[in-house]
């Protein structure tokens, strides 16, 4: 084989290696920790302290301490081949050489790049692992309980993704004035737009580093369902967000408010958030389709497989197609689990179920890991001590200004009030991760954007090990129960029961022809109280009032 | 986020959907198929044509037919930056442009170049799918057949790959001959070592092949355990001879026969294999240990991702050491069937055995999409027609020459006969796939290369089509049973319960201390005949007497 390939396959094969070993060794250690009662520590942290190791490790051997880091071959891949010849042929000695024009030098461009740059690609990771985990999220989601909250949980997660956002974007703002005022930094350094794109990219919390949490200390279910669902949903707001302010800023409009670019942004908003649903519905309705009309059923592993595949290309279409990939899967798992996996057989459900927790539990361990490696190894880390206190002081009022006014104004109307207790924990929860990560990651070629990689870098590391850290014996001082074991069917049941009860027959006569939906759910779901046509069995999850829902 | 990062991912993201919607195609289809009685076609074959429909589908709407096909951009990463500097700054009005050194142009190095070579790196592939197919083959291998068939799959395997080798080498030998004596190639363009390196890549029969048609007709389970041992093992047989070649090649020694080359070739194919043999069986032993004496079972989930990372750990640090990856794997896959499994709690074992068998599912189709759409989508295909009848006919007489000689051999020494049936079926079943595959993929510098390349293929899809299609009249015609069920644990207790009754006391007791191993046994393996100090218990599954094996 070539040198250059053979060299190229040998650090892809390292590179893999190593990062296997680092989940080995992360889930090792997390597990004996906590067989010796350190409970305190899980595997996003520690997933995230092994990766630093190794960066640290690698860093040390491959330059020493620091000062030669910029010598490094940075492989700067931001600007497009627009003017420049695509290769060039230089004539030496005997052959030609063939050489690749990779991209143009400036000052203002050096990507991330580290050793493994030309044989890796954290896309890869990200293509690979965010879905499985997002959809994983999505697909266990106690359906009763969700349907239970789920006005608390829009709530949160899309007026308190905005609410984030912009104060977030202010406060920043402001301490970037302060910077200009103290003469570190010049005045045109840091746009508004600049701190709202930060405030939009760092203010959902993360799926991954919640469910960790939740899951581990099995808190109260509906504490479980308002944090994760709140962090499920908000990812899907910040990334949309964070698309339609970089729309409005590319649109020129910077300095100042300019309303038709604002217009269009939120017009995009919203159009990146419903397309994205139509998508991953459309491949809900797909895969219910399959599964319902034909007999794939009678062979588990192809139920499985074709399942995965339509799961996971929702993902891939929605970001062929220009909208939100995530969006598109969560929607998706949240609907593949209402209706599809009503047609897979037992078997099915559980191979599904067991494959894409196992994904899950790797992929979280996979891009924590990364996320630490890079916290040492990425070369042009810009650290402004006071943009990041700006950034960890944000966060925090930005949070309790979303929280307690939302929590205040839901408990108007909910019947269950959410206890101060949880409106504390619920404050308390905010950490940031995979999907903050993989948002600022896009765009490291500007000194504006690395201040960015790297606050938002310190925000995760600091809400995954020091929050992470503090929640079992905040839960304890707050009262909150944990250990709490998922709910049963027959709970679930008689509460479908109870609520069935109280609606007149004359009104269940009605009910089909007022809804056709419940048509298309007949159509999709062959579940027993569809076909026996109770109210219940015949509106499709989203639509069904409050309590009605079928828990898994 | 930069142009051209943003158009490598949208390829990256647009390649993978096409791979998921190939997969789920063929899935479709081949079920539907059978559904419909035409059980002639199978995964793999189904997944080759959809990949050449692919193939043929881009290269007509990337460049029309055929002419324009060298105009395509080829990037050739063969030959290193030896004395090229390897990063060229060219100043272009106002920006430094850099421009990376890619390799050397010449004549004899259009590697395999499609457009997607900078997003795509087939070696993911092989990476991410092949161990997983490996593994799974062995791990999921009958235990008890394969021991009672131990010494005639280990014949067929590596004295069958050795005959098979030398007579296909020979036989295109004489074709390469030929084709000087018509003028159609020059005496120099293929040595022996050569024909004897193309004889080494194409002597395994495809365990993935096999495995598909094997598992869909349910033969005989001693055919399938000898078919399927033999295509397990000889890859490993395979691999190594094909280094061994190529290390006693690079040794300049090529014309004339040079005994120190060679039995450093020798030397080295023995230190390989057992080198691979003992890092594959540390992993196992490894994870035997880890599952044995912690409390990990207590948790599937870890237990799970623990088993899965070290087996595939195996085949990244045999890569990573310069030994063989698939060998590694396969040995590793053999023991943790053998001793870890009995330490996995019940849905410990469920969970591996499903989880590896959806990604060896899903790696067979994703590994024959790519063989048909690399078919018709590289661009430097030589086809030579001698060539090609050369090796279309020394693969069938090598098969020949080296399954019945084999089998009357081992006839004289078996109390249960090969029947005449099983070899005529072992003859005709010589499918090639995804090994010899990714042992041709590796150099297509050369002319040879290329041509070895472009013949491989055709032997692959032809085995896979003609013969893959024909094996079920073939089995009718034979007379051989289908649709048998594995054996269940009844049978394989009462073997040996049976053999155990066979043993006098005395010699129990002697036992222990004749053979160490015994000690090894009871320190990684918990089963209960272990405990109980039974011979059957007390022997590592290899060294004990044929009959004896707990079936899984």
């Amino acid at each position: 084989m070539s040198g250059t390939g053979k060299t190229k396959q040998d650090s892809a094969t390292l590179l893999l290696l190593a990062a296997v070993g680092l989940a080995l060794i992360t889930i090792l250690t997390v597990w004996k920790l906590k067989q010796l009662k350190y409970r305190l520590i899980n595997e996003t942290g520690g997933a995230m302290f092994f990766g630093m190791l190794l960066g640290l490790t690698v860093r040390c051997m491959l330059f020493g301490w620091g000062e030669q880091m910029d010598d490094m071959e940075t492989v700067c891949i931001c600007g497009g081949p627009n003017n420049t010849p695509h290769s060039v042929t230089v004539n030496n000695t005997s052959n030609f050489h063939r050489i690749r024009h990779v991209g143009k030098v400036s000052q203002r461009c050096p990507s991330v790049s580290t050793p493994h740059t030309e044989t890796f690609d954290p896309e890869v990771l990200f293509n690979l692992f965010l879905p499985p985990i997002i959809f994983h999220g999505a697909y266990t989601l106690n359906q009763k309980r969700f349907i239970l909250n789920l006005g608390s949980v829009f709530t949160f997660a899309f007026l308190g993704t905005i609410i984030n956002c912009i104060i977030v974007g202010a406060c920043v703002y402001g301490f970037t004035r302060l910077m200009v005022l103290l003469g570190r930094a010049a005045d045109g350094d840091f746009f508004l737009t600049d701190c709202l794109l930060f405030g939009a990219m760092v203010s959902a919390t993360d799926p991954v580093a919640v469910l960790g949490l939740l899951s581990e200390l099995r808190v109260d279910l509906d504490l479980h369902t308002l944090l994760f669902g709140e962090s499920v949903l908000n990812d899907a707001g910040a990334i949309v967000l964070t698309h339609a302010i970089t729309t409005y800023s590319q649109m020129g409009a910077e300095p100042n408010f300019d309303p038709p670019a604002f217009l269009l942004s939120v017009g995009y908003f919203l159009g990146v958030l419903a397309g994205s649903f139509l998508l991953g519905f459309t491949f809900t309705v797909t895969t219910a389709l399959l599964t319902k009309f034909t007999r794939l059923r009678e062979n588990p592993l192809l139920e499985t497989s074709v399942f995965f595949l339509l799961s996971w290309s929702s993902f891939l279409a929605a970001k062929a197609s220009g909208l939100s990939g995530i969006v598109a899967v969560l929607f998706c798992g949240l609907s593949q689990a209402r209706y599809t996996i009503h047609n897979l057989s037992s078997e099915g459900r559980c191979r599904t179920k067991q494959l894409f927790e196992v994904l899950n539990f790797l992929g979280e361990i996979f891009i924590f890991s990364y996320m630490g490696y890079v916290l040492l190894m990425f070369p042009h880390h810009v650290f402004k001590a006071l943009f990041i206190t700006g950034a960890f002081l944000s966060i925090f009022i930005s949070r309790a200004c979303s929280i307690y006014p939302l929590s205040f104004l839901l408990n108007l109307g909910r019947t269950t009030k959410i206890p101060r207790t949880f409106q504390h924990f619920m404050m308390f929860a905010g950490f940031r991760g995979a999907v903050a990560f993989s948002l600022v990651r896009r765009d490291t070629s500007t000194e504006v954007g690395r201040t960015i990689f790297s606050t938002t870098l310190l925000l995760v590391g600091f809400t995954t090990w020091v929050l992470g850290t503090a929640a079992d014996p905040m839960l304890r001082r707050l009262n909150i129960r944990v250990g709490v074991e998922a709910d049963d069917d027959t709970e679930d049941l008689s509460v479908e029961a109870r609520l069935h009860s109280l609606i007149p027959t004359t009104l269940l006569s009605l009910l089909p022809s007022t809804f056709p939906s419940a048509l298309f759910h007949l159509c999709i779901c062959p579940d027993l109280h569809a076909v026996k046509g109770t109210w219940s069995g015949q509106l499709p999850g989203f639509m069904r009032p409050e309590g009605q829902q079928r828990g898994r």
